[in-house]
């Protein structure tokens, strides 16, 4: 598969987090050589938080993250490539219990902080020898980079994924990596995808869980590439406190809202990143509401907006079909009166109050639409509501991928 | 564009309806040859029922039918192809009250008896000189086939859709002859599309729109091509009364029943036909749900599945991928059970308890999906509630077909 033309030139320098150490194995969990078994382990005392897909027919990998969130604390994690687990029942269960009870006797922790998830193919039980032995092969092999690591948890994916961001908390300097994986089955409530984001800052489990939530919903929860939610998303962060700041417990202690800030920072880059490696894409497109309602009420419109195959289409097709945006708008379910709507792709009003911009000029909104970042803005006219949520264009890629992905 | 492989093998021989009068002339929406503009005059006293799109950006036209059903009278329908008025403000508004002026004027009846429809492309008013004309052009041409009412209501259709049906009332054998438009921007609340639907049955007008509203619930609001809803989507039903059986008026007549069964029929060919003219459509998809709390639930999971890009990707490349199915039911938002699951391609269980069946025989499956009807049925192991709703694959014909629509 051609790396997408959206990818970022190269993957980012990521700063090391103490007390976190990478490792990667080929478990061939399918018929390739390349690392598909991740194991990360987290220092003692490693506060975790994190959000997970709301799609009920979840993989037990799910529920086992679910439980270790409610927990609040981490030693491992374990990713699992090219095989989701998921649909699997008892047997894929029995794998993952196989896989954390061997994790904690190896680190000496309880079961509850060996975190795991799979992706890949639904319904195909996780082999239980291939999976031990590459867990044993990780015990022993060296570390390795950030890379590596995001390589390792890719399926589909065309270029790993890696983003950083840092904040000054108290008098110390606290660092932020995370990587993520996913390029279809993108959608809200939980974007499809995985997600693990480190930081060195000390920060109590229930204000990070605060911390992540809120700066998902305007990042991974903001992106959507075919509207399918998958069985396995899984967004987690860890914090191993090895920065040596003041622990935070509220978002009113001095420096919280600097570590939020860039807790959100690094949610967002990696969420566009996804967006960017969309299956098939070859735009990345912005969609901003305003004038809604309520912000509730836009961040709906401008899903059905970015969920629209024949917006993405149009989009794909360089054409300037607003019409598609007004039918979208028109099929979201919330509040909109058509007489009020104006439109504006680029820096260029195409449609206001209901009508057609009197002779306004094609030329820039054709170059804009040409290029490779679309901007598509929706004003209601009904209140002070706004969103923007992020998406790709809908193309022959999509179906080439889609179309034959079992074999 | 070349004819759906899915399209049936000839136009039907739809029997006449006396009272009906259909006349088709090109006033030149579009540069092309073809005819654009509808005529269709109904006797005096004709009663009509319909059903128009849920689409809050709904288009002029979708107004005035929606008044015009309130009145339950009808004395003619104008059809314009090639441009839908939608979203044009007080100028689309204007020409089609000309449209309605001249031909209450042309048949000496009320305004309100006027039915105007119009399919196209969204956000160009449309152009008045050319509408005038050509009404004027219809007034004056001879009348024309249903084949030809068909085809002169299309955009991007490949083929003319039309069915038939009759009952038999008292004494009268009654006669049911229906169009209808429409292969992308299909969803439900109302499937995207045009269809008429005349019955020289005497039926008094509530009953009709009874009968009307109940019908279309599992027929033109069972399919869904791409999950868009179109600003114009419109059903109405015209009941001349020339057929001489005493009126009906209410459910519990003698003959309603066998009435309703027959104008269910015909909305159910129809929605058919339009499926099977979706957009790059290769496979006919009927999706079965079982066992789901409820109807209305059945009816939510069947449509997520339906909508699901994923799964449309993959039975368009023969693919038994199941676990997307799985995917789509948990993401639509329904009570459903993982562990109680059951999916059926064609005659085979392939999941059965959330586990994939032991060594089901793949061969039979695969042969299925190789054919151009496929059916898939899901029982969620909770109730009684079903559904069956109807879609196409998702293919590369999609892509092509909407990412140059307006050029």
């Amino acid at each position: 598969m051609a790396i997408s033309p959206l990818a970022p030139a190269a993957f980012p320098a990521l700063p090391e987090i103490g007390g976190v150490e990478r490792r990667v194995v080929c478990a061939r969990y399918k018929d390739w050589a390349r690392a598909d078994l991740s194991f990360v382990t987290l220092s003692p005392g490693t506060q975790v938080a994190g959000v997970t897909t709301r799609n009920v027919c979840c993989s037990h990998e799910v529920e086992i993250c679910r439980e270790g969130i409610s927990g609040g604390r981490a030693r491992a994690l374990i990713v699992n490539a090219g095989n989701s687990n998921a649909f699997t029942g008892w047997r894929g269960a029995q794998t993952v219990s196989i896989l954390q009870g061997e994790s904690a006797a190896h680190l000496d922790c309880p079961v509850s902080e060996i975190f795991v998830s799979s992706t890949g193919v639904i319904g195909v039980p996780l082999p239980e020898d291939r999976a031990r032995a590459g867990l044993h092969a990780a015990f022993a092999a060296d570390p390795c980079s950030w890379q590596q690591l995001a390589e390792a948890i890719t399926t589909t994916d065309t270029f790993p994924k890696g983003a950083t961001a840092s904040a000054v908390v108290g008098t110390k300097t606290v660092h932020i990596s995370g990587i993520a994986k996913g390029s279809g089955m993108i959608a809200p409530d939980m974007a499809t995808m995985l997600a693990y984001i480190f930081t060195d800052a000390a920060v109590d489990a229930p204000l990070l869980q605060q911390m992540i939530a809120t700066a998902n919903a305007t990042s991974f929860n903001a992106i959507t590439v075919d509207g399918d939610t998958s069985t396995s998303d899984t967004l987690l962060i860890f914090a191993t406190g090895t920065a040596g700041n003041a622990p935070l417990s509220s978002i009113d202690d001095p420096g919280a809202d600097a570590l939020y800030a860039a807790i959100h920072d690094v949610c967002r880059q990696l969420a566009h990143q996804i967006v960017r490696d969309g299956e098939g894409a070859q735009k990345f497109i912005a969609i901003s509401v305003t004038g809604a309602v309520h912000d509730a009420s836009a961040h709906r419109v401008a899903m059905a907006i970015a969920n629209s195959p024949l917006v993405k289409t149009a989009i794909a097709g360089g054409d300037a079909n607003w019409g598609r945006v007004v039918m979208a708008v028109g099929k979201a379910g919330e509040p909109a009166d058509r007489d009020r709507l104006s439109i504006r792709f680029g820096d260029v009003m195409v449609a206001r109050d209901g009508l057609p911009v009197d002779g306004y000029d094609e030329a820039p909104v054709s170059a804009h639409l040409a290029g490779q970042d679309v901007d598509v803005a929706v004003d209601l006219g009904l209140g002070s509501g706004r969103a923007q949520v992020w998406t790709c264009d809908l193309t022959h890629g999509y179906i080439e991928i889609n179309a034959d992905y079992r074999s």
